[in-house]
């Protein structure tokens, strides 16, 4: 997608075609600095440091790092070696293992002489394929939004509103949720999205916010109190989010607030859409409180980064210093709540029947 | 209620019976700060500042206000100059408007030398009744929480979420909606409470948290995006909040993101009481949707204050430069997703039906 006019991807192979080059995510909104990642150890950081972030993104960024492992030492132990630093990184992401696994596989039985240009091949190949789910995913979201256009005849634009950052900073491009808000902005069509900010982290307000203005979509943040205000309000159209993991009856997990939005768009009749790659449902649990929430640092509730006037980024206390906090990262949207599920596949009901529709393979090879 | 084991009230008149003394809310919850009100103009600054809130106590700040006028000047021009210099430093708050024409009427017709008295009196007589109200509220609302340890069969503490600041701190001592958790927290009752912190402006994670920090109530600060996930989790017994106007037929007017909280309340099976005084019912209005709902400065979701290491205040931009946020301050939770109402009078549902039953003078005198 664009920043200040110019096409831009997350991560890409630098021009000297040995190094990698990303956005540093921890420094934006406030400026857009380009990172290189010249080795292993580079890759490793940028993952664990959420330079990147995003399950697809740090996928990509895997594998580029498996290839400039290889350019330091192509033999097999520094293969297994380098896979396992960067498993470590962030060890419950799934996109992560995937990634490391083709890597070894595409690495194992060639010669050393081939296997950089290979992995740097194979670590390509991973960006494409999921710039190309995306692409599918805003093809297949674009047919909702047009919907919404017809139903709205002509009464302003589409209002869409989105909950934390399932955008193409999430990805290496597009993104899930917002790929069909670009597809649609980009087609011309008079659109305006509802950033939640998300807290704790504030992924809506700094990363959402930043790459739909980067990209000339209209936007306002609200906090993540508002929405459901909002649609009694009637200016919510549809709610379209991401999600970390989908169930094989069509539950979501997904930043915590997603149910409470859902809730809102079910009691005021707004559709609710879910946007996901397929490698990210999980075929083997059915039922979404199965899935175990993640809880996170309590500072992130209780403290804060901005940024001063000054330009000075400084972390301020927002809570009585002796009052406890609990950070849970993650809810669960039951199927019920969900109007439909987006996927590179097409669009479908959130259920059991709906995901075996569009991957028939999984009748066979077994769900939850 | 208690600060740091001692007694407090949010205003009161000082050892010299002619000045007033506050608690600077605009300090909490990062240091206790005792300030003089002196005159008419510390009166009002101290409101328009919001070094008080909530609206009753805001109606006692300007009866004593009154008072302090009176001091300088017990003439009747200068008691109309008084109450409209107080009129405007809140323009919406009903009880200011309530407390200015209260003190005019006790002043009318007195002779000057007795004014000062007299206004003091009623000043004073004005922040016990709020007492009254409130201790009311809770000792209703406490039988309510009682029920939930019942309910529990001894499965540990009754686990209470609340929203927004409707303690003590709003009003002159014992709070709206958490004067029932003092109550039941002073009976001995094993509770803790989960303190959404109540983006924009944090009145959770500031005010919330001190006070029942201060009290000694167990409690925990959650983003307002948690309170859905515990209550799927089953870790909400009760919720808990107050209001800003409650209509003829129950619908509340209250903090924004109170209604998302309802409506997960109401998909989980968790009661959802709103705690009011009764000078807050519009009996004029049936139907929520008629509440216009203030819109603040965008300035609360983009920018946010809080304490460095070091102990000074900051405020820190957390948006994309370019990016437009809009901030709503209130919405409206239609009355089919309230459990019940607690008023000083009693528990009513919330309905019109409950509540006339409960003020039934109303039944004659008319209600929308």
């Amino acid at each position: 997608m664009k920043v200040a006019g110019r096409a831009m991807r997350t991560i890409w192979l630098a021009e000297d075609a040995k190094t990698v080059e990303i956005i540093d995510q921890t420094r934006l909104p406030h400026e857009l600095v380009v990172a290189r990642l010249a080795c292993l150890d580079d890759a490793a950081r940028a993952i664990r440091e959420m330079q990147v972030r995003g399950a697809p993104l740090i996928g990509a960024t895997a594998a580029y790092g498996m290839a400039l492992a290889v350019a330091a030492d192509p033999c097999d132990q520094a293969i297994e070696e380098a896979a396992a630093t960067l498993a470590a990184t962030r060890p419950t992401a799934v996109n992560l293992a995937w990634a490391l696994a083709e890597m070894r596989r595409t690495l194992a039985g060639l010669p050393t002489e081939r296997r950089f240009a290979a992995a740097l091949a194979r670590a390509g190949a991973i960006a494409e394929e999921d710039v190309a789910i995306n692409r599918a995913i805003g093809e297949h979201g674009f047919g909702l939004i047009e919907a919404a256009v017809r139903a709205k005849r002509g009464s302003g634009p589409v209002q869409i509103l989105t909950h934390c950052n399932a955008g193409w900073l999430a990805t290496v491009d597009w993104g899930t949720a917002l790929a069909p808000i670009y597809r649609a902005h980009d087609a011309g069509i008079a659109l305006h999205v509802w950033v939640d900010e998300t807290r704790p982290r504030n992924q809506g307000a700094s990363l959402t916010a930043w790459e739909l203005g980067q990209h000339g979509v209209p936007h306002t943040i609200i906090a993540d109190n508002a929405g459901g205000h909002l649609m009694r309000q009637g200016e919510v159209d549809l709610c379209i989010v991401g999600t970390d993991r989908t169930t094989s009856q069509g539950d979501v997990a997904n930043k915590i607030g997603t149910y409470l939005k859902a809730l809102a768009a079910h009691d005021n009749g707004v559709p609710f859409y879910v946007a996901l790659p397929s490698p990210t449902i999980d075929w083997a649990i059915a039922d979404g409180a199965a899935i175990p929430i993640e809880r996170r640092d309590p500072r992130e509730v209780t403290h804060i980064a901005g940024w001063t006037e000054e330009g000075g980024r400084v972390e301020v206390r927002l809570a009585p210093a002796g009052s406890p906090a609990a950070n849970f990262a993650f809810d669960v949207t039951p199927a019920r709540l969900v109007t439909r599920l987006i996927t590179e596949r097409g669009v479908c009901p959130a259920s059991r029947e709906g995901l075996l529709g569009l991957f028939p393979e999984r009748r066979e090879r077994g769900a939850a």
